[in-house]
Order: C-alpha cells, then structure tokens, then sequence
C-alpha cells in the first residue's frame, strides 16, 4: 500500500493553504480583523431569509441563480449573459485562474504568458495562493510610493508587469492598502494589457467611483464584486462577476453545478430590494472611518487614504506586530501581515462608532504605556 | 485587442457543462427528476436555522466548519481530522479530481495512472465532467448484467479497470441503476486498487448497508455523503467526507477559503441533533419505493432492485424517451439519460404516497393509451 501522502498531487502537498483572519468567538472580543461591515443585514433581507426557511430546503437551488443574474444585469445596465454569481468572490477568483490559465508543465525561468497570473504587490493575499493551487506562475508587480497604482509608461519602463499575462489581477480599491484607483488609470492599464484583466472591487461601495462600465466595454475586462462587505452577508457566500458573454460562459463550464446556496439567493434578491438602506449604512462606515483616520493621525499613527472599509496605518514608536499583541490584550482584534512590504502596518476595520471609539481609547492608552516606559527609562 | 474566446483555456473551451435535472416552478407538477427527498426538513432544523437568521450574516462563516466536523466525527467515531465539509459533495468530487490527479499535458493512447480518473458505467455523470474540466483522462468501465458491481477476478480478466488509477470514483449504492454493492466486494475491489478510491455514498442512508468503515481503515479510501438527500437538504450544499487525516489535509488545501456557507452549517448541524426523525422519513421513502416498485412491476415496467430513494425502470411498450413526454404532458417530472447503457430506461424519485400514487395512475392511463391505440390500429 502506498502512502497517503504519495496519492496527493506532488503541488497540492506542496501548497500553503491560505490562512484567513481569525474568528474567535471571544466575549467582548472588538473584531477589526476581517473587513466585515459592522451594520446588521437590512431588516427586510432578514425578514426575507426567514420566509423563505420552509420545506424547500429539501429541493436544489436554482443552479445558474437565474433570478439574481437578471436583478444584477437590470442593476448595471446589462444582460444576463454578462452576469456570473458565485459562493462568494473568492470562487470567481478561482474560478478566474482556472478558465484562463495554463499550468506550468515544468519550471521555467521565464514562463509562457498563458500560464502566468499578474498582480500588483500588495494585494489581495489570496491571489498567489490560487496560482499556486493551480500550478500557474505568479507575477507579482510593486505598487508605487504610498501603494499607488504605476502608470502604463512607468511599467514599460520598469519591464516587470506583462501585459501579455493570462490573467492580471488588481484590487480596486486596493486592499490591504484602502488606497483607491482612478478609473481612467485602471482603463489605461486594461487597454495596454491583453490577457483577462479581472478588476476586484470587493469593497468599491465605499469609494468615490468605480470601473463596472470598463467590464461592459471591453470584452477581456472583468469586474467582480461580492456582498460580504457592503451589503453584510459575508455569512452566506454570495459574490458576482460582470464581463462578455464569452468569459462568463467559461466560469459556467467550469463550476459546481450547484455552486450558490438557495438562501443565500433569497438574501441576496432581498438585497437589492433594498439598496437604499446599505447606501445609509455604507455611509455611516465612511463617516466613522474618516473620524478614525482623523483620531489615530493624532496620535501618531501614519494613516493612509481610505476608499474602503478599513485602514491601512504605521502605528508609532514600536513594532506593528507589538501593536497587534497590546491591541489583542486589550480585546480589540486586528490585522497584521508578515510580507515584508506591509509588516510595519496593521489593517483596521471600520467598525461602528462605538468599536471606533473603543479602539482609538485603547490605542491612545498604548502611546501612554509607551511614553510612560520611555520617561522612567530616561529617569532611571 | 483579441477575441473573447482565444483568452480562454482550450480545455475549457471545449467542455460540456454538466446538465443538471430541470427546476422548473410548474404549478402542480410533481417533481420525481432530481432525487430531491419529498419530505421536508424536521420542524427543529427549520427553527434553528430561522432563529440564525440575525446580524451574523455580516460574519464569515466559520471557515472550516469546525463544530460540524466535531460533531461528524462523533457520529463515525473518528477524529475531527478525518472529516471534511464541502460545499455540496459535488465540491468534494471536484476536490479529488484537483487534488489527487495529475492533468494530461498532451493526448496519449494509453495515459499515465497519475492522470486517470475512473468509474464504473454507468454511474454518477458528473464525474467525466470533472475529469474533463481538470484535463484528466478517462476510465470508464461497464458494470455487469443488470449493473453488478464486477468482481476483482472478472476485472483482471478483463483488462479494463486499472488497479493504479490515481482516483476511482464509485457510487455506492450506484446512480442511476439504484443498484447497492456489498461491503465485502467494495472491499475487495478497494483492497486490490493502488490509487484513491472514493466511494460517493449519497444515497447510503436508504441502504441496507454502508461502507464507512473501509473510509477508517484504508488510508487511500474516502467516503463522500451528502446533507442532500436523506437529510433533505439540497437548498443550503452540505456534502462532507471522511478519510485519512492527509487525504483531508489535501482537500483543506485547495478548497475556497470559506466554502460552506454559514446557514447551511447551522442546519447541519441541527439535523445531526435530531435524527431519529429523519430515520422516520427516510424509512417512509423506503416504504414507498417498495410500493412504486410493485405496483410499475404490475404494469409491465421493468424495475430494477433499489437501495436509493429512486427507481431505475424500463418502461413497456414504448421508448423511455417517449414515456418522458407523455409523463411530463401529464405533469410529471422523470429523469431520462441519452446514454447509450440507460437509454431505455427512466429514472424516478421515489416521491410522497400522493406523488408515487400520481405516477402510478399516470403510468396506467399511458400503458392504457398505447393499449388502446394499439387495438385501434389491430381493427384498422
């Protein structure tokens, strides 16, 4: 008999699995860890979901989530055809580099383009992780000072991004940065790039703007959004993509047959019934988040602009690893990233006031910790 | 700029989507195509998981569905590690094709072990789906008379079956023949293959039998079931797996970062809670079938013995094909599959009493129709 470990895929045993942020059910805990929206569903979506808790639960759910396609296409002014739904982004994503690249047969030192998966560094920490499960090369590209979007002419220039890579990748807004992207630069970047571009827009609700009309008007163009942020259903895993017909009908070849829940469809349809409440809530997480910015600014912290729901800061005087351990003991869970171009941040999400309020007292209580070891240091 | 279609994978280009049964919202029509369990939830899962509708779907889910897990591995007496939740189980299937087997890089007459998936024919026809979709050879291999599982001698006789395949697929008790295999020849035929066996028992707990244990002490044998079927769960995809700790450390590596959905883990885990009254509904559909099963018989159907919540039959007279018209003018929904080993069959979920009593009397009145017509063209 073979090892277990001999019938697993030399790559899959090779992989790091991802790791998501924690979720601890602590009493008390403050969670500023995982970008969840700090606002309940609408009640109306809460009254529909628990309409809808009867015997159909015994039947599959629509396998296309037909009726949502068509509320998403109304919504964007678009058909049907152009509308993939998901069990959350994260599945479109996979999707993504499965529909549009080729593994890697061998190792090379310059991979073929159809095998290569792009992305801006940093970004959404998931994206290497699916390159890798699929055995694709990564292309990971630094952003610029302060993580800002590089201009076509300057990647020229710098000869690192191919813009002939199978699929480019770019959070926008940006995460974990929070840094917004403006969308005649996504275009210009899209138009000079020709393989699939996937524009991530998980948390473009709390931006000025967004790039959906590049996805209608360019076929190799890619919006995908989820309803885990701005809409507060992280719980039932409901994410879309906006593209061609072409593209959209690959991620259908390609998925479980019945890969979106039926509950999740229901919240979902509701939702949309419903935009004018999200558009009250998404406008109070901005609000709270531009008070935090202002609160954490003075008192040290390097806050960068936010088009988000959550922060991106340098917190002062000690390590931002430090920073997430006295944060931590005094129950407010943040999140904090090993890569080296983020390891001197910590990301914040925009809780509510009250969570904000909570987290500027705690970190203020920390600057005076740190003050009062460093006068007695001085006195001693 | 290039053509939609070029950006996508060839591979991917060239699939078939899997087709799943019909879902059509008919008024009135009795729905035996998709093997959905006619009864509904207990009235505790539908409460528990109404009393979850609430604020926590702004939360992810728990993203490894642990307390699910916990308690799966009660209920089979192992370790939480042996136990994986999917999305469905047609996500575990999916799974195992990515995880255990080695795509084709080029056609070949006779491919390497480490790229085939097989499975008996006929059986669950999503698997050459799956196989397809990851670039995977194929090894179909035809069941004996009347489906029988083939015994290992009769296997190394025939020269069919390969005992090193990476991944064998079989569906026990089988779709869409109905039929159940014994333990003792799935043991044998796990014990006499060299590749991950996985063993797709969503039908199990209409069976006599079942064969968990091969999944606890065969390190390269899996066990996949499903909250589906018996649990009448379709609505919210929960399938789990239960094999070696490194088998489902394969799985957790490459499945999306929270792949089951929060409220489908709350019904989960509510029906575990109260399974004596599903022991009580499932051996109503058993009582049923055995009912439907003779009083087709009577009729002059040909019915296959079942272990399932379904019936395989070779309807009289007329084309399966034909029979699947005049039973759908009549409102009722059967399932007909165009391959070439169950054409002449249909596939019949086992409904309600009503519902099995409806298609009863329809059969009757068709059998009566072709009777008639039949005399008719005698006197002409």
């Amino acid at each position: 008999m073979r090892s277990p470990t001999s019938l697993i895929r030399p790559l899959v045993r090779s992989l790091e699995a991802y790791v998501p942020g924690e979720q601890p059910r602590i009493k008390g805990l403050i969670k500023l860890n995982t970008n969840e929206n700090p606002y309940p569903p609408s009640p109306k979506v809460l009254a529909a979901v628990r309409a809808a808790v009867d015997a159909r639960l015994r039947l599959y759910p629509n396998p296309t989530s037909h009726a949502l396609r068509v509320r998403l296409a109304r919504l964007h002014g678009c058909r049907p055809e152009n509308v993939f739904v998901g069990n959350g982004s994260d599945e479109i994503l996979a999707l993504a580099v499965r529909a549009f690249v080729e593994p890697l047969t061998r190792r090379v030192a310059r991979p073929d383009s159809r095998s290569v998966v792009q992305f801006f560094s940093p970004s959404y920490s998931l994206y290497p992780v699916l390159a890798d499960a699929h055995g694709a090369a990564i292309n990971a590209v630094p952003l610029g000072t302060d993580f800002a979007l590089p201009g076509v002419a300057a990647l020229r220039r710098q000869r690192r991004w191919r813009f002939d890579a199978a699929l480019s990748l770019v959070t926008s807004p940006n995460a974990p940065s929070g840094r917004g992207y403006e969308t005649s630069d996504l275009h210009a970047l899209a138009a000079a790039t020709r393989g699939v571009v996937l524009l991530d827009e998980a948390y473009v609700d709390f931006a000025e703007d967004d790039a959906m009309r590049l996805a209608l008007e360019h076929p190799h163009v890619i919006v995908a959004r989820t309803f885990s942020k701005s809409y507060s259903l992280c719980f039932q895993r409901i994410g879309y993509a906006v593209g061609h017909p072409d593209l959209i009908a690959a991620f259908d070849r390609i998925r479980d047959s019945y890969n979106v829940n039926g509950l999740g469809q229901v919240a979902a349809l509701a939702t949309l019934d419903d935009l004018p409440y999200y558009r009250r809530t998404i406008a109070r997480v901005v609000r709270t988040r531009q008070a935090m910015a202002r609160a954490l600014g003075e008192l040290g912290f390097e806050v960068l602009t936010s088009q988000t729901n959550f922060l991106l800061v340098r917190p002062p005087r000690l390590p931002a690893e430090i920073w997430l351990e006295r944060l931590r003991a005094r129950r407010i869970l943040v999140r904090w990233f090993r890569s080296r171009d983020v390891r001197e941040y910590l990301r914040i999400s925009v809780g509510t006031d009250a969570e904000a309020k909570a987290l500027v007292r705690a970190a203020r209580a920390i600057v005076r910790e740190i003050e009062g070891a460093a006068t007695l240091k001085l006195r001693t």
